[in-house]
């Protein structure tokens, strides 16, 4: 067991299961349906009753809890409105209707209509352009069409990336507004059968959600870097960055129906076309729309619960777990499902502390409030507390939401083997076997697939040789993001799912307790499963000798990542020179269609063998570092020496804050409060990940100066990195 | 110019410039309304009178015409419904409406109605299961969730191969009956708008054709092997391989929503599910249908229309021209768009006839009858001079349908840079470059595309350093099949497509004249690139010195064959491998939702290491024999010996019919009629050629004796073309 000696991993077993005996599905069950009873937005009354139901909770089980405010900008619609004016006229009903066998779908009273926040107020009229999922790609698609969005209302599909980037592009690209909407293809009747029936999305059904731009900070619009307090120096609402400028709609596909169908213009390629009953055509025009958005633009009170058990032999280690509790309207998937697992954790924990148990590490729990505007209870409070987090904090676990299935972890890579070791130590309550073993079983059969994806197969072949289950990187889209990417903590991502059938319902009235409970954990056995996983990777941090982490997983990680860069920018080299052989030859020209408009496409800027010594240099000692360290580590651990507690204590402190080392205080390009070298959301994909992200962006983007600028960046943080390794080692080899 | 001294080179291209300017659009514009004003399928009034035009037309342009007329067995429908009894009714429409703005759609007195033909009559009433596009995969798919299809009515989409697999599988694994309906995805309004606003099949558009057993024997299904005569011996229709046993109806996409709708049971996979706006559903049931159909078996008369211009040196060697006259209902794409071309060929031959030019070869240009129920015409023809083609026939030149965009050719691939050389000497109408230059143009872009198939990627290799127009392989589904592969004549496929908006109405009673000017080709241009290249290419073949082949690019195509199958065995021994270890673990039980039927694959027999060496062996001579070859024939041509005209004639005779070393007189495994070792129709795809057929098609079906018996098989009669080659190489070397 990684980082105990054997006589202390031997009771850590014991705890666990005295823990896990403590686990009650009725509980999760119990406070889900009350939690997910009302509307519980930011603002909303039920919102600040949860926090306080929670705060109460968390004293009865004998934690120190408190509720900690903010406000934050956060505005609401006061009038939201959209009308085709020709070539026919049509009103959008922007209204999702109650449902039979859902009773709090009928409970709106208290909910706001479905919308987008941070995007602009405005009063616009504009010929229609559909820009599928309105990423870059899909814009160098209408170039070659001749098609142009400037002064055009886009209107583009969910998927693909961050919800903020498609109004965002659009406004680069000169569109005055940007409906967004759901095709049945990806989360309607296309997919599955829609609510009541089944789960998926019905015709009214709207994805609500932040447009705000996360890729440049999270967290309040009004107060980056710093907590959202009462007296917080505030930025004017014209120079908030992550604001957006044009007005941004959501709209169910029974409102997009009659907008795309009026659509002329060329045929919509086929990657772009849904499952609606119409023929897809990009336009502009003849659809021509009115879109009108108001908004009541005051700050408002966010309360975060954290409830804190402080440790008995390092007090200044903490661990901390975390889930939000605020929903878009009832919020019982995401994220209640998993704020109630949070919740049995706690309440596993304070009655094993009942018993007399203490933890060596301090605990804390937080529920956040605010996440789906943009991350922003977690990002305050972190903020806030940033000084003492830095010296203090030595893990992060999250969660946002569970289901039926698998077990999806990210995070840290240097945790890898800590979380295979408790993936093996908790059943899958479907089959039986350990939630590691289901796991690589899906990701050795889904490689096996006739016509899986490379990632899948790629995956697959890691597994066979490798760890089961290989910790995936992390992007943004939950709370980790201001932990693990601006103060550089190691930090966890957990949650089950796959089997559910929530997707169809997301941010919309109809993720309910009612739908939960039909399709998605419905007798809460994973929720039972997160709270042993989760709760046995913060009891194992908590109590173990030495924090459980593993070097040589993290320089693997990095390794694979700059084989990445290197093939990236071999094939980018590649199919530059295969662009300019074919425009040399005006084939594009030749190939395309002479009665329609077809333009080649841009000639791309060659791509020039690049320095990769630096990065290759630092990978060879990080490696060399890494192996060093494990072995030491692993000798220590094992040997008698290990009773020495000082030891220990010397190397639980040069342990601490490890991953801050990977931490530029410059940041990246452009964006210099996401700090992390090594993992960032991407610049064009928002929720996924971008590894190396200075290096990696940089080549993407053909910016030759910046790659050199990166690698020399890399490298400084990786060896920073062996360093502290290295004089880890020598004090094991003291 | 291959096979031409140069002296006749010259000449040669004068030949083909006076025939260029023989060709008029307007002619084939007038043909093309006349043929297609009425219905024109086997058995109609229209059909003879097509036939009978055309005879007077040959005549009128010099040609020696007649009409060889066969009686074949030609059910046509006398009672055709279908409705849904279960859970709620439904009666299908099964009709075609007229439509605006086009003429004949209302003209359709002589019309049948929609229907397949050589399927068994019958009344059944079953449960409907969807079975995707009913091929073998999709039944390992069904086996999967533990749905049979025995006793029940399969419901199954167009597209993935020959038309009569579908029934026929489905009958094998038990069906009582099958529906073959048109997804809008695939030719519908999910492809592009419909008729007549767009080209694309309209609601209640529906698919007629023919599902006999194709891939058994090709003709008449009461005559395999001899021509359908009148006084030819029968076999009694019970008898016949290639009538299916079970009912089949083709249906409208309109007809098939409510059925599908009405399906329950799992979830269909995501690439089983079209663009109608439903859930898919697999079934079995609630769903229930009736379907009956009765029909007149008699037989009917069809009349090929055979046209012969005698050669003035080698009358004995034949250039046979072929494309069929029939369509389902007024057949202006298909057939008749390239009908009318080889018409514009002949009268352009004709007028160079009349100026007092012969051609050295006999031409033979040949009007089908009776294509589409089965390649009847073409092969009762080819069967009944079968003796003499072998001794005569030199090439076979077909085309079947015409449109706007790339020349598509394939063939033997002897003829390869022969099709190359005359392609690159006609004019793109739309890009003013050779149509050689525009394909490879296509190639090269649809290869580059992100995204891009393996197939396009791999041809965008071999054009980017080899042939421009690679020459694909024939499977089967038009008029080369018998001179192909029953007679072994050397044989080609024309035609010009891919820009054209024809798929949507193929087959329907909207395949029409007015369809056809508006999204086919418009101004004739394409009909005329394609009289010029088939032209060119008939009268090259005329008129060389030594018939137009080159040998090593045989064998260039029969050592890639070669090494897809080293290949194939590779893949499919680890990915055996790789499914046994994933059964042994039990990942498959591990990976799948416990809340549905998931049964684990079957266990498929390992793969042994299979004994390629007579096959390796046979291709290391050819490519010598084949250079060899090659070699001394380019230096005869060169060399001032070339004038000893007696060589050439004893060359041309040597040469003669070299393509039937290819043949095995015992035919492929279990269907004797196709025995040509090198191209075959796959017995699972249909249309599709499968390459060295008996060798590929037994290890794909894992019979690994098979594998054995067919390796010698193919080294055998490489061995024999080999020694051809090496007879003529003596010959021109002495």
């Amino acid at each position: 067991m990684l980082g105990f000696t054997s006589g202390n991993a031997v009771r850590q077993i014991e705890l666990e299961k005295k823990f896990d005996g403590r686990l009650d599905p009725a509980d999760q069950r119990t406070w889900l349906k009350q939690m997910a009873s009302e509307p519980n937005h930011v603002g909303s009354p039920h919102d600040k009753e949860n926090a306080e139901f929670m705060r109460s909770k968390f004293r009865e089980w004998g934690w120190d809890a408190h509720i900690e405010a903010f406000e934050v900008l956060y505005p609401t619609p006061t009038k939201v409105a959209l009308e085709m004016v020709a070539p026919n006229t049509f009103k959008a009903r922007l209204h999702e209707p109650e449902v039979k066998g859902d009773e709090t779908s009928e409970r709106t009273k208290d909910a706001l209509p479905p919308y987008t926040i941070y995007g602009a107020d405005g009063d616009v009229t504009g010929e229609l352009v559909y820009v599928n999922q309105g990423l870059p790609d899909d814009y160098k698609v209408l170039d070659r069409h001749g098609i142009s969005v400037a002064g055009k209302i886009v209107i583009t599909r969910y998927g693909g990336g961050w919800r903020g980037l498609k109004p965002k592009l659009a406004h680069e690209h000169g569109a005055i507004g940007c409906i967004i909407y759901s095709d049945p293809r990806d989360d309607g009747y296309g997919s599955a059968d829609v609510y009541p029936k089944g789960s998926h999305r019905p015709p009214d059904g709207v994805q609500r959600g932040s447009v705000a731009d996360l890729t440049v900070y999270s967290g309040d619009p009004l107060t980056p870097g710093v907590g959202a307090t009462k007296d917080a120096k505030r930025l004017p609402i014209a120079e908030a960055k992550t604001l957006l400028k044009i007005p941004v709609l959501p709209i169910s596909y029974a409102d997009a129906e009659p907008l795309l169908a009026a659509l002329g213009g060329p045929l919509a390629p086929s990657g772009w076309r849904g499952a609606l009953p119409i023929t897809y055509h990009l336009g502009p025009g003849p659809a021509k729309v009115h879109l009108t958005i108001s908004s009541e633009w005051s700050l408002k009170p966010i309360y975060d619960v954290i409830a804190v058990m402080q440790g008995s032999e390092r007090p200044d280690e903490w661990i901390i777990r975390g889930n939000h509790h605020d929903g878009w309207v009832f919020g019982a998937w995401d994220p209640l499902s998993a704020n109630v697992v949070l919740m049995a954790e706690a309440k596993a924990i304070g009655a094993l502390a009942k018993d007399g148990w203490k933890p060596r590490r301090t605990l804390v729990y937080a529920s956040w409030d605010a996440e789906e505007p943009g991350l922003i209870g977690s990002t305050e409070w972190a903020e806030t507390h940033a000084d003492e987090l830095r010296k203090k904090a030595a893990l992060y676990v999250n969660s946002d939401g569970n289901g039926r299935g698998f077990l999806k972890a990210g995070g840290s890579q240097s945790l890898q083997t800590f979380v295979n070791q408790v993936a093996a130590g908790v059943r899958d309550p479907q089959t039986g076997v350990t939630v590691l073993e289901r796991q690589r079983a899906k990701i050795l059969v889904d490689g096996s697939e006739k016509g899986a994806e490379d990632e899948a197969k790629k995956l697959a072949k890691r597994v066979t040789s490798g760890p089961a289950l290989p910790l995936g990187a992390l992007g943004t889209g939950s709370d980790y993001t201001p932990f693990l990417q601006h103060l550089g903590i190691a930090s966890l991502y957990l949650g089950f799912g796959g089997e559910d059938k929530g997707s169809g319902i997301y941010h919309s009235i109809y993720d309910s307790f009612d739908h939960y409970v039909r399709f998605g954990d419905p007798d809460f056995a994973y929720g039972i499963a997160l709270a042993q996983t989760a709760g046995h990777v913060v009891l194992r941090a908590a109590q173990a000798d030495v924090l459980p982490q593993r070097a040589g997983d993290f320089a693997d990680s990095v390794g694979r990542y700059a084989d990445e860069l290197h093939k990236l920018a071999d094939d980018m080299r590649e199919r530059t020179a295969q662009q300019h052989r074919l425009l040399d030859e005006n084939a594009f020209v030749l190939a395309a269609d002479p009665t329609e408009r077809n333009e080649p496409p841009k000639r791309e800027s060659s791509v020039p063998f690049l320095n990769f010594a630096p990065l290759d240099n630092a990978l060879v000692r990080l490696a060399k570092s890494a192996a060093d360290f494990d072995a030491a580590l692993a000798r220590a651990i094992r040997s008698d020496v290990a009773t020495d507690a000082r030891k220990f204590d010397r190397l639980n402190a040069m342990l601490q804050g490890l991953e801050q080392a990977l931490i530029h205080p410059q940041g990246l390009p452009g964006r210099e409060w996401y700090r992390h070298m090594i993992y960032a959301p991407g610049l064009f994909t928002g929720y996924g990940v971008k590894t190396l992200p200075g290096i990696r962006e940089a080549i993407e983007e053909r910016q030759w100066d910046e790659v050199d600028r990166n690698m020399k960046i890399v490298a400084g943080v990786l060896d920073a990195y062996s360093s502290r390794l290295d004089a880890a080692s020598a004090a094991l080899n003291q």
